[in-house]
């Protein structure tokens, strides 16, 4: 089991955005996009085996947890952005009458929201997986030994803020996929080839 | 030098298509335009050392080559999908009067197109690059010492047809990222940090 966690520090929790031109108004729910393409899908194929977790903290309502469950996920995830962020425009309107921290709205089968935040997500996490956090001066990944249910933890193209990382310390192993700074989306399709050259892939 | 070589078997030759809907209306254009985000980008960051041709040969008028030249690339290429299509269609407009096989046209600093056909462009990379096709059942891409100019040849979704394949028998080596289908722009991502990490990245 694979799960990725992505905090996008200006995503638009409210669907106010054009989908004509995400980058300029959506406070790049594109890079989302993108992120699910790379979680998800193979060349005619899905990753049951993926779950998702969306933490979107821009305007005007944050935040918003996006929860995309490879294992249940009726509705089409097609590899384009457009209609990817339709999906999410979707959850973001299901959640809109959201109050309790803690409850989850069924979307679709398989797509949730809730006004969880990354520490709820990554506490919720932590009971059944290990918990990576994607960073240039990580431990290399391919000196690490994965557990069966391996989480990994990625900024947007912001990063994660010096609060985010103090509140990871301890709780997640800093690793590295290389020696540059990549795009998160870039990083989940690595990591996800990567993981599947393993002798047991988780 | 890395030079990445994509066959869009039905992408669009004329620029006809829906911008609001590039899978159902244009061929697939959106397969080409995540397959430049992962040649090019990085966080904050462009590639100059890549060269990207894409190889359209659907309807009306295949084939059109539209070659990206990273060191020389004025225009901006976004992460997005919508606008880096719109780069397309300027090549595609700019190319709809060609008649010679052998000219290109120059689209902006960086950016051209002609009509050379697939095999045309195979043989100019060889000549100085040393080229792999990616296959799932090739040599691992872990066993591989790499030269410093390195060409990549990939199918989009539908693959590379058996007569692409002859062609390539013999001028390329079958190379393979991983034991299962992957999208281009993954492969192409994971090719990406895969190079980096090499004592001498091409």
């Amino acid at each position: 089991m694979r799960t990725f966690i992505i905090k996008a520090n200006e995503a638009h929790t409210r669907p106010d955005f054009k989908l004509n031109d995400l980058p300029g108004t959506s406070g790049r729910i594109d890079v989302l996009c993108r992120f699910l393409n790379s979680a998800f899908l193979l060349s005619h194929g899905f990753r049951k085996n993926v779950r998702v977790w969306l933490l979107l903290y821009g305007p005007p309502e944050p935040p918003k947890a996006i929860r995309f469950e490879g294992s249940r996920l009726k509705v089409r995830l097609n590899p384009d952005e457009r209609s990817t962020a339709r999906l999410i425009v979707k959850a973001l309107k299901a959640g809109g009458g959201l109050r309790e921290p803690g409850k989850e709205v069924e979307v679709y089968p398989g797509l949730y929201v809730s006004n969880r935040t990354f520490e709820d997500v990554v506490r919720l996490t932590l009971k059944n997986s290990a918990i990576y956090y994607l960073h240039e001066e990580g431990r290399p990944i391919t000196d690490i030994r994965f557990p069966q249910n391996v989480a990994f933890v990625l900024g947007d193209h912001k990063g994660l803020s010096p609060e985010d990382e103090a509140f990871l310390d301890g709780i997640a192993e800093r690793v590295s996929v290389g020696r540059k700074s990549y795009l998160a989306s870039h990083v989940v399709a690595y990591i996800n080839i990567f993981l599947d050259s393993l002798p047991n892939p988780p």
